[in-house]
């Protein structure tokens, strides 16, 4: 049976739940298909980004049950996802472009639960070296209450060609 | 459209790679379906796991293109997403069966590229107190080398009912 | 011999810099007489603090060689104790008169050398819950360079009497 | 009035629990004059340390009222210093001559309140690379219990001369 046949056998008995999860993946595909997202994973998230000045970076997710743990509540994996996303794009924003920046520590105080419709993550620099970067970032949901802090260190390095 | 129609008209001039991701995306939602994983990103990630004595749980999934960054590197985020479930799944195994566990800190320190075919990573218990667990991660590539190490807090509360 | 003949004794032979140092000892141990510091430790590093509107803290100390590694530069263990030191005095001046706070966790940036004549350390309040504050810490150097940064998580408890 | 007189006048009127700090401080004074301790801090907290086969360094200090917060028990900021100095010992240990190594960030969990007679400090390696050593410390008090564990990070760098 071909992949079709296959998802269009799954989805005939699929609950609403699932039907909506599907429908969630099938977008994810498309932004990754467009490239409106570089990665799966920030198709999968829905991730869109903004720069501010100066040196600001917002990262912005919807709140779906795809990112959500069993508590229905946003799993702390998918913050720290959020996290060294908008951290490291900053990070990228501020070196040569012949340099990458590869995260290499990051630590998350997670402060509150995250629900609502979405998430806002905003990134900024705390201290920039010709070597290393360190950087901060703050999760806040729909109704502005901060809901993880986090700091990271970046490595910067030549780009693999 | 209904959505088997759109995933139809989605797979028909989908590339092979594509076509890997929407079977990645129905088997998740099979895993989530069967039980075999508690949350869709459990799912995603392929999540297996068991325990080993004494107080030690080992969590692998495997090597995806969904779980990469763009330079084809198992992505941070997700990387702390196995070390978040791992040392969680962990902590939920020590403590009474009317009480939770919720993360209220990690710090991770990445060390080597996520590359290979699959990825373990071993939860274990640094302190136990009454009200709360401090655990630590690490996680292995499929050649044995650590690519990450973790220490996370995990407040010890009432369950919800 | 009797402690005062031995430190006679002792400051007979004893180099410039070692006369400096007995001078910074004497000092100190004033200074924890009249209770201008509580601990010999805040003592010894010559801290004095003050609250900033709103629930911001100042922690000052002096750069002497007393606090200096073999480099001569602010030991980071001495920039550590600043840190907590400060965290910890916002987080206890926040909580009721019958509860005290202690440390549970705290993870230090060191982004620049510690050099100069003294060191500012700025505290403030990342999260305020019923149980937990969590705190953010920052060390200036004289020339107002960001030397270290920090993040702490600080138990709310009842106090001993 | 010169220095001896001072000390001389001030041992005085001491307390006794002042003679005995006075008494540290002049052991402390000795410590580094012999080079038994090569900083101040190092001399005041009285630290010992042993290499262990393989890669591990044992470092202790004794428990004294000089190294105690206003609750008698160990200030986390001297825990945090006996933690960077026994990792960051392993790793000069570790590297070869010519380099030196810099603590770029460290994280701190405590988990027991620091009281007994003295404290072991154990320091081994998480990772060894070419440009970043990933360490881990545990500080032990006399009755074997954990009291806190860390990670830090320290760069590899050319020594200066």
């Amino acid at each position: 049976m071909d992949l079709s046949h296959q998802w269009t056998s799954f989805l005939e008995n699929a609950t609403e739940e699932e039907q909506e999860v599907a429908a969630l993946f099938l977008e994810s595909m498309k932004r990754k298909k467009t490239g409106e997202n570089g990665t799966h994973i920030g198709a999968l998230m829905g991730v869109t980004s903004k720069f501010q000045e100066p040196n600001i970076l917002k990262m912005t997710i919807p709140n779906t049950e795809l990112l959500q743990n069993s508590l229905e509540i946003l799993h702390g994996g998918i913050t720290a996802t959020l996290l060294d996303s908008a951290m490291g794009t900053l990070a990228f924003k501020l070196i040569p472009e012949d340099k990458a920046a590869v995260t290499t520590e990051m630590k998350i105080n997670y402060v509150a639960k995250g629900i609502g419709t979405h998430f806002d993550c905003v990134a900024s620099v705390i201290h920039q070296g010709s070597k290393l970067l360190v950087m901060e970032g703050k999760v806040y949901r729909s109704d502005h209450t901060l809901i993880a802090h986090a700091t990271g260190s970046f490595f910067i390095i030549p780009k693999k060609r």
